[in-house]
């Protein structure tokens, strides 16, 4: 129930039948399609998708931040006498009280071993229904026409934009534009000039010898447990100017060669046809300028795709831009990333090519090094961010909580002039304190990683009821944080928690020209997955996406938003529905023993 | 000695560093480049490969089969004398008195002992040299310019022709077809000739609505164990009409269709550029036309490649062809598998089309289920070939023997004339009795898979000290035999085993359209190998395969039949000289280990 308000409260999504089963009336008369996010269908073929004529007017209401969290306001007046415009504003103190009740949850012994013994229950039913119906599920299968598992759609749902090209493509891109335009000025160093051949003769390199291997940018046995490590391999060569030149969006040529990698990909997916990819673009908070140019690199370059939906990664590095003297608290880091959002919401005419952009993306991200311990424990008693001065960075819980707060508040700000709302999909449970996927549990609508669910049964059992997906990139696991064989995707998936497979860092991960069919062959192998489960992992990275409700009626059938066997088009997804059915009535199952608990409890209370 | 005797004879591959531990003075002498096989390289460009003028002479030699071998004559006179040409001819009791010493030696306590600590001693030692010298290595990879693992030669060791595309490649095919000729005949059947359709129509079934599902070639959790499943998964749909006529070279189309997905599968590896292949094709010993009619398959359809060598494999049937009277005896199956090429060799004049194949078949393989148990066991009291006429299948040794022997012969009557030899790389080890390596030792140059290694000491010792080579699939594995996991090739490679990597049947085992890629990643990522392990393992598939001495040359270095570090040449293997230095003083130290008891042991004996 708490989850359900916190995601109602943000337009995130919440399965309708773990809603009913909680009580939720409200479930049996609304239609199904809603409370379903709001993104925007790609545009018609024969229309420019880089059209920046149809911005809604100025609404003209102002926006101030108030304790990390952006108010908004009709106008002048009504700002100065502190009444903010009717929209949903979070309340610290009622998500710590939420918070504590979960956290008190998950260390309870007897829900502890009753979450445990359901979970595996879970799998053991798995086990039999695969023994069981195995033979049938395939059968349905054969007899699908034109379907199989090569042309259902799969999402790669969690992919870095800078690492989306695999260190080949990065190798021969760098090769040919040496190649082509050696004189090309591309730097400029202290007012000088420096042009592309100067660049590599500074680093006493010959483009023409560089390999895979001298570029360095794979993980490999070194990065294992090594976060610093995997991060210095976006270096190509181990040098940040190449990283500057070919991996960013804001550099001398306006993130020419970052584009136009970026854009190759995208063709290959075209070409792939059934494969799409949310790619992650960094704004960093370190000023309001960076949206902008961001929009700007969009449109100048023409990176949009069919076959491509953004999400933005904030990286949770205040404390060093905060060390580095660039920003004076973490209210302002705040402010750099969503006051622009709220303006572009609220006045589109006077920022077009962002009111643009953010038609193409889709959610959020907040990254980095989950393991690196916090001295501070974030509760209600916390300095706002607004005096947050201090070098030390917040921890995840309150980068998570205020991230959640704006994108809430401007979600409904949006939602009330009928623009595109945003998820928040933060990396999440890759190491450190399982208290993250709490933080997530309540802000996030889904998540990437989720290994740390290995280590609470409460939480997995809570993931599992409310059906939280969760992107998981078991390649780059291997490199970074577990080995492949020990990674939990298999057994999250046959307990039926939502899992799609992703690759992360193609660039530092993958050998193969087709990352994500490797990240998925891999799999099938290791664990010797049917094409049932394929095609179920497929179909849960079409629905955990920002692809909007008229491509996955198109990709998944008419209902797919229906739970259960009833929200399964066979045609498109290449699941049997005897697995569909097992699933829903699996679920079905947990949620009435809890029900009926619950039921028997207040009458329990009434007798008393 | 022994196996270097039997490879000697047969113009096998015997590593000059352990022949000359075992005392073998002809090596000190020699040229390197000596011993060597002979294999044409490829025509040169501008040149028809299918020219079929440059046919040597008749010899007239007379060929007669004695006790399933061929015997050579240099005329009429000298056969009725029984005064055999001279060439070397195999001695069944000398064999068999040679096999059971090394039957002995594997079952020996002290030997298993010693073997057993020598190959841990070899394990823990490359642990060791991973743990100082890893970054070393990865430096001078670094350093070494424009070569990296994407550009090293790498061949696909054992791979069947016959599965040489994967799956979804089969299915476009077929729908390609379908769509584009469905009223060609294609079959004809009691004089009455079948149309596409019509052979579709038979099977109730519309090609457009065909998936990789319904195609069903896919191996999975069903064929874990059971080769028999697996063998059936040849057939497209279940309908051996389809494997006849997509995946066969004798049938109504001469084998039009699959020489054309054949030759698909080349154009991909030549436009890869860096990737060879050794598909195996067959040849049953039903009758002695089927050598012709291969060969014809071969220039009719034209389905040379540079990038692909022949292996020819001969299924281990007999008992199938017998039992449906095909065959008289088991030495008729020897006589229409051997004899037509000692004709081609003798007088190719009259027998250009297989002349010219033979040119680019460069070895012979031995396939089947070897889990099968046969009741007979192999020694010189065996019934020989001629008489061997009961219906049940002689023993995996009595095969491997009486393919060596007529192997034997008729690379010596082709060394004689200048033309190339065949090496002998039968199936082995697979799964079934460990007595089939000891076979292969005697009579093998390389092997496919070797798994049972794992079960015997000695055996895998000695496979180490004479380095034959193992061509391993463990995705192939992964469906019939072993789990991935459990696949000791990571743990062979560590220990200094010559191992490659193979597919065996990209149609049922892989995903991706780079099927020999996939394995590489897959082993790459589950065992984190490294850059250097991986070119190591591609640098030993090149030196275990038919490539010609100077294509060898070419893709691995001037030197590159030279043993230890000077027959690397870094700058076309990427494979550090650290590397090749540990391996080769490792070898050296293990064999001095035995020539100094070998010594002392003649010493011992000498004071006596």
């Amino acid at each position: 129930m708490i989850r359900e308000k916190y995601a109602r409260l943000a337009y995130h999504r919440f399965p309708r039948t773990t809603a009913r089963y909680l009580g939720d009336r409200r479930v049996d008369t609304a239609p199904p399609e809603e409370g379903l996010p709001d993104f925007h269908p790609p545009p018609p073929p024969q229309e420019d998708p880089y059209c920046l004529d149809d911005a809604p007017p100025n609404l003209g209401y102002l926006v101030c931040m108030q304790g990390g969290i952006l108010f908004v306001y009709d106008n002048k007046k009504m700002l100065e006498r502190q009444e903010p415009h009717s929209l949903p504003y979070p309340d610290l103190e009622t998500y710590t009280v939420d918070m504590s009740h979960i956290l008190a949850l998950i260390t309870d012994g007897p829900t502890k071993t009753y979450c445990h013994r359901r979970l595996n229950f879970l799998e053991s039913k798995f086990s039999l229904h695969e023994m069981l119906n195995e033979m049938s599920e395939f059968k349905e299968l054969k007899s699908n026409p034109h379907r199989d598992f090569y042309n259902v759609r799969k999402v790669d749902t969690h992919i870095h934009a800078a690492a989306c090209m695999n260190q080949k493509h990065l190798l021969r891109f760098i090769k040919h534009t040496y190649k082509t335009e050696p004189d090309r000025t591309v730097a400029e160093k202290r007012g000088r000039k420096i042009t592309l051949r100067q660049v590599f003769d500074s680093l006493h390199m010959d483009p023409y010898d560089l390999t895979v291997d001298s570029l360095d940018v794979h993980a490999g046995r070194q990065t294992f447990h090594r976060f610093d490590k995997f991060n210095s391999k976006y270096n190509p060569v181990g040098a940040s100017e190449l990283r500057d030149l070919y991996l960013k969006t804001e550099n001398y040529l306006g993130g020419e060669y970052f584009a136009r990698m970026v854009k190759e990909v995208a063709r290959e997916l075209e070409e792939s046809k059934y494969q799409y990819s949310e790619p992650r673009l960094s704004i960093y908070g370190r000023n309001p300028k960076e949206w902008p140019k961001l929009a700007r690199w969009f449109i100048q370059h023409k990176v949009y795709s069919p076959n491509m939906r953004w999400i933005i990664q904030v990286p949770r590095i205040y404390d060093i831009f905060r060390s580095k003297k660039l920003l004076p608290s973490f209210g302002k880091m705040l402010e750099n990333i969503f006051l622009p959002l709220f303006e572009a919401t609220i006045n589109p005419q006077d920022h077009r090519e962002l009111h643009l952009f953010l038609k193409y993306v889709t959610g959020f991200d907040s990254v980095d090094d989950e393991s690196k311990h916090s001295d501070h424990m974030f509760s209600d008693k916390s300095p706002n961010p607004d005096i947050w001065t201090s070098e030390q960075n917040p921890p995840y819980s309150y980068y998570l909580y205020y991230m959640y707060a704006n994108i809430m508040v401007l979600n409904n700000l949006r939602r009330e002039r009928g623009l595109s709302t945003f998820l928040f999909r933060p990396h999440c449970g890759e190491s450190g304190s399982i208290t993250h996927l709490v933080s997530a549990f309540l802000t996030a609508d889904n998540i990437s990683h989720g290994l740390l669910l290995k280590k609470s049964p409460v939480l997995q059992y809570l993931y599992y009821l409310a059906q939280i997906p969760i992107a998981m990139s078991p390649l780059s696991n291997n490199s970074l944080f577990l080995e492949y064989s020990k990674n939990p995707l298999r057994e999250f998936l046959h307990k039926g928690l939502h899992v799609s497979l992703s690759t992360d860092d193609p660039m530092q991960f993958h050998y193969t020209k087709e990352a994500l069919m490797e990240e998925y062959a891999i799999a099938a192998q290791v664990w010797k997955l049917s094409t049932c489960d394929l095609c179920e992992i497929a179909r849960n990275s079409v629905l955990q996406s920002g692809l909007s409700h008229q491509e996955k009626q198109k990709f998944l059938g008419q209902n797919y938003y229906k739970e259960g066997p009833e929200g399964n088009d066979i045609r498109k997804t290449n699941v049997a529905q005897i697995r569909m059915a097992f699933r829903y009535e699996t679920l079905c199952n947990e949620l009435s023993f809890l029900s009926d608990a619950m039921k028997s409890e207040e009458i329990t209370a009434l007798t008393k």
